[in-house]
C-alpha cells in the first residue's frame, strides 16, 4: 500500500514535471497559444475552455474523449504521436470544429487544424541558415477554363541575381481536398528545396504548384468524392465512405497544363523549355493526375513522380507495352508509399513488383512508420528532387 | 387590415423568392459549399448540421440565435449586412468556433471565418482582366531579432521583364491580431494595386507587408492586449475589455525595419533607395507603428499613411513643433477612418481638425458606412496609393 502510494506520487510528480518542464507549445499553434503542447515523449496535451458543452473530444486519427475540469476547461493527453504533420479537430457536442488555438491548413476539403510533431535530428524541412528561395503567388489566364487562375512558383536562391541562368521545372500537385497552398504550408516544399540546393544535393530548379481540382470548363462541376467531401468528416482518400467515382478526373487539368500553365511558366520565368527539363509529381490524386498527364504526353515530360498515388489502371498499362522504349524515354519514374498505408493497401508495392517484373526502371521509396500523410510526401520529395535533371 | 395582410403576403413571397432564386454562396466559402449564402438584398443565411448541440449561434458583429430543424440542421437568416469583408464565428454550446464551410483568415489573434458581402458596381478589388503582379513570400535574416523572418513583396506587372526599371516602395502593416498575410487575404492589396496601375491611377511600385508583432528580441514577449488576445472573443481594438497597454510597442520593429528589412528590400529588389521613394502605412496598430517609425525617421520616409490608426500622442505632438518644416518634408500625410467608427470614437476626426488648425498639410479620408474593418482599409489604400511618388 505504502509502495503503491509512493509510486503514485512519483508518477504524478513525473507527470507534472513533464507538463511543467519539457512540453512545448506546438509550432503550429497561433502565436502566444500554450496548448496544444507536445511532450518530449511525443504525447500531446489538448485544452479547450467550454463550460457549457456536454461533451468535448479531439480527433487526431482516432477520437479521444476530453475531461472537464472544475473551471470548465476540458483537457486530454494523447499517447505518443507519430512525428510529422497531422490534421486534427475538436468535436464539441458532436460538431467537428477547428481548435481556435491552431493555425489552419486547407486539407480534407476544409480548413483544418494541424499539429507538427517534431522529429529529433531531422532538419531537411526546417528554416535553416541557408539561402532561401521565394514562393511567388502568380495569376494566369486560362484559355481552357476562361478564367484567371492562381499558381505558386518557387524560384531558387539567386534566381533574380543570376540573370543568365535558366532552370528546369518541377510541377507538383496536391491531393484531394487540398490546393496549391498545401505543398508549402503542410509540405514545406520550399524549405526542402532550399536545404537540398544549399547542400548541393538537388539542382536549382523552379517548382510550380497548382490546383487541378479547380480546373473546370464552363458548366463542369467540381469533383466531390462521395462520402469524402467537405463536411463528411472523412480524412480524404483512405478514409471511409463508398468507393470514389473519379469520372472524367484529370482531363481538363491536363489541357490547362499544356495550353496555359506550361507556356505561361516558360514565357514568364527563365525556364528551360525542354522535356528533359520538365518533371511532374503529385501526391495521392495529384499522383493520379501526374500519371494521366505525363503518360499521355511523354514527349513533354522526362521525370515522373507518384507520391502515394492514385493509380489510373488503364493509363498505367501503357507503361508495359514497350519497356525498352519506356526505359529510354523516362529518366526517372518514382513511386512512394508510407509503410503504414502500404500495410493497409499494398497497391503501390504491387505496382513496384509488376514494374520490376516487366523490367521497367523505377525508384520505389518507402517512408517508415507513416500513413497517407504529409511526412510521407515530404520524404518523397526529399528523395525525388535530388534525382531530377541529372 | 386587408391592405396590411396583402403587404405581408407580398413581403413573404418576395422573401421566399429571394431565398430560392437570387442567393449565392459567399465567395469566401470553401469550394463546393452552398452556405453561407448572400441574398440580393444582402441578407445572409447560415447553416450548420449539429444534431446533438443544445444551442447554436452565429456572431457577425452581433450574436444571432440559430434555429434547429427536424433534420438536426441549424439555420438563421441575418438582416442585410454592410458590404465588404467581415470576420464571423459560429457559437456551439458556448464555444466560439470557425464555420467549417468558410475559408479562414488570420485576424483577431486567431484563424477566423470570413464573409465577403459583395459591393455592386465596385470592382477595384476584384480579379479583373488586367496585368497582374506577383506576391512573393520572402525570408530574410534579422540581425535585430537573431531570427529568420518572413515578409511578402508585391512586385508590379512587368517587374521581371523591365529589367532597367527601378521602383518606389510602400511598406504596409496589419493591425493587432493580424499578420503579414492580412493585406492580401483580407485586404486584397495586390488586386487594388493591379487595378490602379492598369488604370494608370497609381505608379508601379513595390509593396511590402511584414508583421510588426513578431519582431521580438531574445527574451521579449509578444504583445498580448488584455481582454483582446486570442480566445477573448473580442473584435480587436474597438472591442470590449480593459484599456490596452501598448508598453514598448513599436520600438523593436522600427529597428528591424531600418536595420534589416529596408536594406534587404533595397539590395534584393530593384527599389529606389531614396526617402522620396519610400512610403509607410498601416491599419489600426499598424498605423500607430507607422507614426512611431516615420515621425522618428523623417529623413527616411516622405509618405505617411494611418488607416484608422492608433495614435501615439507624444510622437504626434512632434508634428506641430514646426509646421512649415513638416509641410516641406512630408509629401503626403494621410489619415483615414470609417464613419461608423468615427461616430463611436472621433479621435481621427479630432486629429484632422487639430492638423487643419495648425496648418499641417494632410489628407483626411472617410469611408462611408464602415467601421473598424477591412473595407475601410481597402478604401484607404485605394485613395492613398494614387497619391504616392508623384
Amino acid at each position: 500500500m505504502k509502495k503503491a502510494l509512493l509510486l503514485s506520487i512519483l508518477a504524478c510528480g513525473l507527470c507534472w514535471g513533464q507538463v511543467a518542464d519539457d512540453s512545448q507549445p506546438a509550432s503550429t499553434n497561433i502565436v502566444g497559444q500554450e496548448y496544444p503542447r507536445v511532450h518530449s515523449d511525443l504525447r500531446v496535451t489538448f485544452r479547450l475552455s467550454a463550460p457549457d458543452a456536454q461533451k468535448v473530444q479531439v480527433r487526431l486519427g482516432k477520437v479521444y474523449d476530453m475531461e472537464k475540469g472544475a473551471d470548465g476547461v476540458w483537457s486530454v493527453t494523447l499517447p505518443p504521436q507519430v512525428v510529422g504533420f497531422h490534421y486534427y479537430y475538436l468535436i464539441v457536442d458532436g460538431v467537428q470544429v477547428d481548435d481556435p488555438a491552431s493555425e489552419t491548413f486547407y486539407g480534407v476539403g476544409r480548413e483544418s487544424s494541424g499539429i507538427e510533431i517534431p522529429e529529433q535530428g531531422v532538419d531537411y524541412y526546417s528554416v535553416n541558415d541557408v539561402p532561401h528561395g521565394e514562393v511567388r503567388s502568380t495569376r494566369y489566364f486560362s484559355k481552357i477554363t476562361g478564367q484567371w487562375r492562381r499558381c505558386f512558383v518557387y524560384t531558387p536562391p539567386g534566381y533574380d541575381a543570376n540573370r543568365k541562368a535558366r532552370y528546369p521545372v518541377l510541377y507538383l500537385l496536391p491531393g484531394y481536398g487540398e490546393d496549391d497552398r498545401g505543398w508549402f504550408t503542410q509540405g514545406r516544399a520550399d524549405l526542402i528545396l532550399d536545404n537540398l540546393i544549399a547542400a548541393k544535393k538537388a539542382k536549382p530548379m523552379l517548382m510550380v504548384t497548382d490546383n487541378q481540382f479547380s480546373a473546370l470548363k464552363p458548366g463542369e462541376q467540381p469533383l466531390i468524392l462521395r462520402g469524402r467531401g467537405p463536411g463528411s468528416g472523412g480524412r480524404g482518400p483512405g478514409g471511409g465512405g463508398p468507393p470514389p467515382n473519379f469520372g472524367n478526373y484529370g482531363a481538363t487539368f491536363t489541357e490547362v497544363m499544356l495550353t496555359d500553365l506550361i507556356p505561361m511558366i516558360e514565357s514568364t520565368y527563365r525556364a528551360i523549355p525542354r522535356r528533359d527539363a520538365r518533371a511532374m509529381a503529385g501526391l495521392s490524386m495529384g499522383g493520379m493526375q501526374t500519371f494521366l498527364t505525363t503518360l499521355a504526353h511523354l514527349d513533354k515530360f522526362a521525370y515522373i513522380g507518384g507520391f502515394s498515388p492514385g493509380l489510373p489502371q488503364a493509363k498505367i498499362e501503357e507503361i508495359y507495352k514497350d519497356p525498352a522504349a519506356f526505359n529510354k524515354q523516362v529518366k526517372v519514374l518514382f513511386i512512394g508509399t508510407g509503410t503504414v498505408e502500404r500495410d493497409a493497401n499494398p497497391n503501390i508495392l504491387r505496382l513496384h513488383e509488376a514494374l520490376e517484373k516487366a523490367g521497367i526502371k523505377h525508384v520505389y521509396f518507402e517512408s517508415p512508420g507513416t500513413a497517407h500523410e504529409w511526412l510521407t510526401w515530404r520524404r518523397d520529395l526529399n528523395d525525388f528532387a535530388p534525382r531530377l535533371f541529372r
